[in-house]
């Protein structure tokens, strides 16, 4: 099931993506209320081209990880680190598919970064790696966009990683990816239609059951809140005006423009 | 002005500290809606000793700043950096007055500082130093609870400052506060009534008008949003079953006990 969020006539809801089978054209099932805690669809189909897709979440909290694929760390000069690099990015930094990506006014180098991103269902803590799965709504595409420039020059990374447009997250939330499937994807980046990032989600480091036990030992995540699995090697800069898609198997693509900060 | 968040019975709402002349007793006269956008006092007082004090806003985000005292800067062996260091603390962490701090069980070293918050009051964001003063509600008092020994062994601070309770906040938003008095204003941090942080305001490397300008560059500011300002020398240990206490002069004091994490 792919769940979407989405905006109508100055109305804001969740739907299910289905097809219509006498127009024969993608729509929207209405969701009663939202889709934490079990999806109710409403059988009221709205054409999915009516609508604007938003962020098929609001979160609280962007919790993210750094070099979690040691070909990307490699790429960079880095080693892959002993325990998670964990980060965050604010909820300010959150735009949806089709949103224009600013570029941010204070960097000279800002680089794409294909992700899978995990949208948590429930309120946890202190979740084991055996039941990760039991607080996982869905899974959808991410682009962890960075000021590379600015990720070199200061130490911690909230300015070069937590800029307004920094996370495009999208097009909608897949319900239906098993754990074991979730950890063999294919993951690919586009700039301008060229491919610049192909991996898959089994090279990463620390697979996504460890990642939610190492944040939920500290910090109580929460319905909506989506954690950045880290990101494939090929990473490299975006220019205003590139249209940079991220799409990763089994969910869509994300897609997004470079625009001059207004 | 002193606004309060607070609960009783199951609800939740704002009020305005003040005394009640007959009574001779501390109430909150209860605000219309929130206090953002201007405060609307009902008239409508509830005695302040009957109510639970909430942290006094529900921050989107809380952006800190790290070694903003010289002082402190060299206590931990560093050197106060070129660019302000900045990192985010989840809304997870924060708590309010009187709220028990669990200790985390993955650090065996957490320390207390003692900083003057900035509540924003505004949506803001590429705000100049000059214009600073007009996207702040008022001040309040926050503890930046630090796992010291992860901070040291992670090189992202997310982990070792963003955990559940690590952002005490409180007792209320001080709406009075001149720029002017902020840049000056003494704070102490005691730990079971005995002195361990003492400094003033004026002691920061950046001000806060430059702090605010340095975060909305890069990232969007939504109301009751919050800024530490990073916290003066002296900070050290808290161990279960302290009690530690930030008082800053013309706000008031924030107190919290460290209690075993269940």
């Amino acid at each position: 099931m792919r769940v979407a969020r989405f905006s109508l006539e100055g109305n804001v809801g969740f739907g299910v993506l289905d097809t219509d089978q006498d127009r024969d054209e993608p729509v929207l099932d209405v969701v009663r209320g939202h889709p934490f805690g079990g999806v109710e669809r409403s059988g009221r189909h709205i054409p999915l081209k009516a609508v604007r897709l938003l962020p098929p979440v609001l979160p609280n909290k962007v919790v993210a990880v750094g070099r979690n694929y040691a070909e990307h760390a490699r790429e960079l000069g880095n080693e892959v680190p002993e325990t998670p690099v964990i980060f965050l990015k604010p909820s300010t930094s959150v735009v949806g598919p089709d949103d224009p990506v600013p570029y941010p006014s204070f960097s000279r180098e800002v680089h794409h970064e294909a992700e899978l991103a995990v949208v948590i269902g429930r309120m946890c803590r202190e979740v084991p790696p055996s039941r990760a799965a039991e607080v996982i709504l869905g899974y959808t595409c991410a682009n962890d966009i960075t000021a590379r420039d600015i990720q070199r020059s200061e130490e911690q990374w909230t300015r070069a990683k937590g800029f307004d447009g920094s996370c495009p997250l999208g097009p909608w939330v897949e319900t239906e990816i098993t754990p074991e499937r979730a950890a063999d994807l294919a993951i690919m980046c586009t700039v301008n239609g060229e491919q610049r990032q192909l991996g898959r989600t089994d090279e990463m480091v620390r697979g996504i059951p460890e990642l939610i036990a190492h944040i939920t030992e500290a910090m109580t995540l929460l319905p909506g809140d989506v954690i950045l699995t880290g990101t494939p090697a090929g990473v490299g800069p975006l220019e205003i005006g590139d249209e940079v898609a991220v799409t990763i198997e089994g969910i869509g693509t994300l897609t997004n423009k470079v625009v001059k900060r207004d």
